[in-house]
Formats: C-alpha cells, structure tokens, sequence
C-alpha cells in the first residue's frame, strides 16, 4: 500500500536552526520529525514542508507530507507521534492525502504573522515569542504603506541580499503577490501587536524585512508614502532593517480543496 | 546616605532553581539580582524577597527590597539594572522605600495564579507556562470546593510533607487565610484555565497541590464536597497531587499603604 500523509505541525523554533535539514547536524525541524516518523514507518521517510522557516521562526500551522508504505494507523502519526517529540514540536492533525498533493507545490498562499511590544519592559515569558521595539507606535502611520504593499509587485527590495533561492522562485524571479498586509492590536493587551502577511509566496527574509519597515514607519522614523521608491530601487539597502526571527509566526498556509477542516 | 530601595520584578522561572539563593552556586533569581545590584551598587548587597518561589515558578508581580549606601539615582534600579539582567528577569519598577519597609513582613497577602490547558494538544510556545491536562473540565463543579477553602483553615493537608518552614510559620504553624480563591477562562481561548488565590500567606507547596486537587474535582477525579475532610485530616494525603511548577505565576504582593501605583 502506498499511501501519502500529510501532517499539521506547530513548533517553537527558539531552540532550532530553523525548518530546514542541514548537512552539519544540527537541530531542525524536519530532522527531528523525519528521526520519528522514520521510527514510526520502520522505514526511511523524507518529510517535504510547505516552506522553510529561518533559525528562531515559529509556526503554528505548517503543513508537511510524506510518502510511506506502512500500514499503521492515522492516530500513530498525532497521538503517537505527539508522545514521542519534544513538546516544542507538536502534531495538530494528520490525513490520509491524495497522491498528488504536494505541501508546497499546491499551496495557493501563505499567511504570516510578526508580533512586537513597543512598551518600555518587555515580559520574560515573551521575549521568545515578540520582538521588543520600546517607544510610540502609531499604527495609523502604517495605512499609506499596508495599501501600497498589497498587489503584485517585484520584492527584490525586501529579500536578503545574496540569497535568491533559484529554486523557489520558479522562474518568477522576486514578483510575488500579496493579497492582505494588516496590523492590530492584540486583544486587550497595551501595547502589544500583530503584522499579518497573506501571499502567494515570500522571498528570503521577507517577511522579517517587511515587518522591519513597517515598523519603522510606525514609529515615525520612515515615511509610509516611502514605500513605492522602495520598491521600484529592486535594492535590499532601499528597504528597512531585518526585524528579529522570535516575532515571526507561519500561521496559515492555504489549499484548494482546504485541509484540515475540523 | 542610607536608602531603602524596593523593586517591583517579573521573571521566567524555566531557567532558575528558584528565587532563593542557594549554596551549591546553581542559578537562581535572588542571586542574578545580588549580582548585578551590587556590581551596580559597589558594595555588596542583600535582597529581601517578598516569598520564596520553587524551581520553575514564574512571578509577574514580586517585591524585594534591599538597603544601600549608594547615590547612584533610582533609574539605574530599573532601566540600568535591565540593561544588565538576562531577558528572562525584568524590572518593573523601583522606588525610595521607607527604612521600616520589609518586603516580607510588611506584606498584607499574596496572589498566586495557576494556568493550565485541558484541551488535546498544547502549543508549544505554552508549555513553559501553563500546566497540561488533557481531558474534560467543568469549572462549575468546583464551586462548593472554592467556597470551602476560603477563609481560615489549618492547611496541613496542603503543605509539602516534611517540608514546614518553621521561619515562614511565624509561629502560626499551617493555619492561613484565603480572602478569595477564583477559576476563570482565560480570555477568549478555549479551554485555557486561570485558578487565583489570594490569602495572607501560603505554605510550602500549597498553591501548586490546591491546584492540582482543584483540577482533579474539575475534571471529575474528586468532589468538591471531600475538601472539608481534607482540611480536617491535616494530612498531606488526603489532598491531591501536586501540580507542575511551570502553571504558576506569583501575581501580586499586596501592602499598606499600596506601592508601584503607576
């Protein structure tokens, strides 16, 4: 029997070199999830995520898949798999999928989300999960540039210099789509807020690159009305700073049909 | 110039044996803050703690105070010290205390609260501060429990046995007073739980094995109507079990006249 699974994960990344395998040994997601599943299986298993997340990043809704031969039940890959992970990694659902699905090439879009405090101290049990930026925010500042941002536009600008991932780009270069950029305060909390991206794909660094912009235009040190010289300069120095790994959630990532409906 | 300075402090207890200075040189938040206050202070420094917290018990809300010859201004206290204090041990506040200020036997009472998750799966960014224990809870079961732990008992029963701290006792042996002992469901998430006590002290323990008892009733386990028998058998075992230490978050130390009114 060959079948395809497809895994629902959460992590906290503060204690990993990010999603990725690496050659050198070091602690992954995907390699601590493959050490399990291939336990599980009794065969090697190769786990594809939907993207990669950088050292530090964190995801409450990854999606990954795999193919395997074994006959072991569903539960063997949430329950079971749950019991043997570190509790920074945890299984939120898994399905039988189709054959043809593929994590990454059949997602439709992504949804991102960056968290920052802009009070003066910061919480001890946030400081992995928030970046701190102490001092005014006016997230009204932010309108002209959340505008400006939505479309299709080259992101050049917003991606690491040097680190065109040739693979992920499929030919389309660094043009991506955004199709929500908002910022909210969270819920009954002073101070304290949400950038949430939703897109067809994110370049390299993105995210952390957009969300250090947005930043600064709400703290009165750029301009939201810079935004589209920005991009047209297709330069990473036009941009502003790489907001910080620990703010950076991968929340969503979206499907047609949808998956892993309750 | 002899100068009273108290400091109103918050703390990731994950990574520390506890507040309490310990001889064996392991980590603990007292000896963090003795450090750097008299790095600061050049002198070396003493620090009262309002109560003791075990290995892994988080505060939001502790007060210590210590004397000093110093004249560096009050700002070094906050802003200078977090400069130099790891992210997991925070400032919030520090102020000129009267000479007569003890943090400790000038307290009025104490509030504790314990978090915890009962739903399947617990996220991971949540495992360092709430307890986990998957399964049904119905608050309104421990209605009766809460109305009879409220007010002056002799909470033998809820002390870690073998474990009276005859200096904590002040004389009273276990006899302490709960003002107000609450279950609420953290805004706006499911099955998020916060229990709050408030009482005029609390023997060793005694916070984490009433809440594990309490989640033991809520859950079905015990009913609420045995904690009179409980009380009564002024015997460690005839309480519940004791709950982990990463639920529990020392919130408030309550004084008169009030201090660090914003």
């Amino acid at each position: 029997m060959h079948r395809s699974i497809r895994l629902l994960i959460a992590y906290d990344g503060s204690g990993y070199r990010g999603w990725q395998r690496q050659r050198q040994g070091e602690p992954t997601i995907q390699k601590e999830l493959e050490i399990q599943l291939s336990d599980l299986c009794r065969q090697p298993v190769t786990l594809h995520g939907a993207g990669r997340t950088d050292a530090g990043v964190h995801a409450l809704g990854m999606v990954a898949h795999f193919h395997t031969t074994t006959a072991i039940p569903l539960a063997a890959f949430s329950k079971g798999l749950n019991a043997l992970l570190p509790k920074d990694i945890r299984i939120l659902g898994a399905e039988e999928a189709p054959l043809d699905f593929h994590s990454r090439f059949s997602a439709l879009g992504k949804t991102y989300r960056y968290d920052f405090f802009t009070g003066p101290v910061q919480l001890p049990a946030n400081r992995l999960y928030q970046a701190h930026y102490p001092g005014s925010f006016v997230p009204e500042q932010l309108g002209p540039a959340l505008a400006a941002l939505v479309g299709t536009h080259d992101f050049s600008s917003f991606e690491r210099s040097g680190s065109r991932d040739k693979m992920a780009s499929e030919g389309r270069g660094a043009v991506r789509m955004l199709t929500r950029v908002s910022c909210i305060p969270v819920l009954d909390r002073a101070d304290h807020w949400s950038i949430r991206f939703t897109g067809d794909g994110f370049l390299r660094q993105m995210v952390r690159i957009l969300a250090g912009t947005l930043i600064e235009i709400g703290q009165g040190q750029r301009q939201a009305e810079e935004i589209p010289a920005m991009l047209a300069a297709q330069d990473r120095t036009a941009a502003g700073h790489t907001a910080p790994a620990c703010g950076l959630f991968l929340e969503e990532i979206q499907y047609a049909p949808p998956i892993f409906c309750p």
